[in-house]
């Protein structure tokens, strides 16, 4: 079995030195939930007119919480993302939010996938939290991952 | 029922005035789970050794990212946090990640408390996903918070 | 006539101590005009439909640019904003930006007013620069401000 | 006509993968004037003794704006720029604020080049506007980029 | 004797809950000595000409360091400073920096003045470094600090 | 002899052009020591027991610092760091600290090494210091530096 990459045999925490790791493009695809009412799905998607800006909102605090990983996230590398995307779809009585983050560089972007996708969950639980107090943020994961040494991972059915 | 606050009546997103709410002591409590392995749980475990820094990391992170919140939510008030503390429980398969803000201020730090959690979270899941890339953060949410008009609001029985 | 109030006797810098000014209730208004073609505006027009985030970004940019004020104008003290609204006005061949912010605190904020004004008219550049690379963004500038001890100051005709 | 790059098809706000893009050397030259009162200049000039820090604070300022330009611009790209310099030339009663960003990178670096203009003049905004609040930052627009396909682009004659 | 008061009874750091403290205007005074050479004091003397920003760069990132100082310092409280002044002065081989500042808040502020001189200093070494790469920041330490609880704190003699 | 090179023939700041330097491996180790007493020393090896969070805390601090450089120092390039590492040692009355910093970028990491040791040292400072105000960071200095067109330079011997 493994251990934990980032801390060495005492046991200290260090960001992994990745110099020999080659610069190859990397893809990352990371996704959550935000569990709340069908009530507050329907202000969402009457906000779906001209200058609702509330998913937009999240899309963009997602783009940008993506960048700031290195800030959050202490043993991240800071990585020249070369592209951003959050999706996002509602539904009944919850969204679901999947952000792909690319990059050529040499580490993955899985965290910058899942912080795009906590910063922008977490930005719509922002917007809902008067009409929804008890909203949930769930099932924040990486979906799939593609590029470097390891190649492809997919997550497997549940 | 309600509206969207953070957006006025023609969709704009907005930083909404708090000038005339009272500066009040203001608590929040937030909580999530990150479910993983049992394997990993064991690393995280004899990480708890002298310099076993994992445990330690996620902390750090999640309080440093309770200072970020008005830089990562778009629509937040920064705040003047007086205290910010992380626990973290191991469970069998899972870390329980429970984060506690305080603030003198006039609004609430629900958001703060979240993000605490989830930049917590993330933090484990950068340092296991080595070993567990399937790992998940799930069930980000407000346990409790106090201070100001709303008075307590406390999360049901689910 | 004045001097120059953020460097001392000797000329050099300094953020002023505001220690012994009142905390009062302070407003800014500040404006700009991002100058660009009629195609461009026709762009942004129809991008007022669902899911069309152009402006929104703006104006999320703008309201996050309020906020990163002290990261950015070295001599600024950190303020607690206590609400900040971005106005967007399109017009035959322009789009006029403008931002109000609040606070209740000990100096001003016209600074946070032009920071968003200049951050969202950027953003908008951004936004439209592979179609009119020649955009200029104009006449950011203070429109009036109230609060603390120098009372109300509003721009004269020009 | 174009469209708004930065939306995609439904209109939702993204970070355009860059990632097929090439590395090459590129430049962005950008300008803007701050118009203010030939009082203020003769106070900068005076300033202009040892230890007279305005001129230095607005380009220091300046730079730094230009490495925070993915932060505040929220569909940038971060980039590893490789110099920045700020010229400033004072005139009767107005400073023209000039800065030339350069990088090897995937995209060009007209935002970096704008966003240390506008900081700039925001910056000499700040210091001298206890003695001419009604100074405007005029004119903040690109005036030169080089490389990348598109090649070379120079601002026309007005 | 004393416990270390930013973990709790467990070991577990902590932001320590300061809520119960009073607001009171508190300052503090830090200083440090960047040791290099005659020939580098020279050429930063020389520098004190026209538009010499060696010495202005270094107070400027110093105060701009201090507003950093609870994004560096995991468990310093965000303050609203109220005032920061750097002071440099050249000696025969050396450089020393002064820091003072100043809030109105729950807690002192001697991190501010050091994170000050720190990156006060660091600045320095930055821009000599090509000149004298072996030079070096000594002596980074509190002198005085007011106000609180806990009242006034001097250095005494060495 | 040399000229400051962050500054140009008049004097003013400026951030070098590097894209004509090369892109190599670069290492730079920095060191520091803070000063305290005996029992300081001693809280922080009992602070050695599971959970004690001292010693982690100004690790993580001081990695996440090393990340933070170009933020806080003027005239530093944006840099793709591949590795950071802090090694903190205990003696009698101090806590020497040492960090090493691997880029493989145009420029070297000597300020990202002093800057992480810095806010390592500053982070120790301040949990420390309500049982030793007087603590001192002393000595933070370049131990060593590879790569790049210099090739490698070590500290002599003092």
């Amino acid at each position: 079995m493994g251990e934990l990459s980032h801390v060495d045999d005492e046991g200290a925490a260090r960001m992994v030195d990745v110099s020999a790791k080659e610069v190859t493009a990397r893809v990352a695809v990371a996704s959550g939930v935000v569990r709340t009412t069908a009530e507050v799905v329907g202000l969402l998607r009457r906000d779906g007119l001209p200058k609702g800006d509330a998913l937009a909102t999240a899309r963009i605090a997602g783009i940008m919480g993506a960048k700031r990983t290195p800030d959050l996230i202490p043993l991240c590398h800071p990585l020249a993302l070369s592209g951003v995307r959050i999706d996002l779809e509602l539904g009944a009585d919850e969204v679901r939010v999947t952000a792909t983050v690319r990059t050529n560089d040499r580490t993955g972007v899985e965290m910058e996938a899942l912080t795009a996708v906590a910063v922008c969950g977490l930005t719509l639980h922002d917007m809902i939290k008067a009409v929804d107090p008890a909203a949930v943020l769930d099932a924040v994961r990486v979906e799939r991952k593609d590029g470097g040494k390891s190649g492809t991972w997919t997550r497997g059915e549940p």
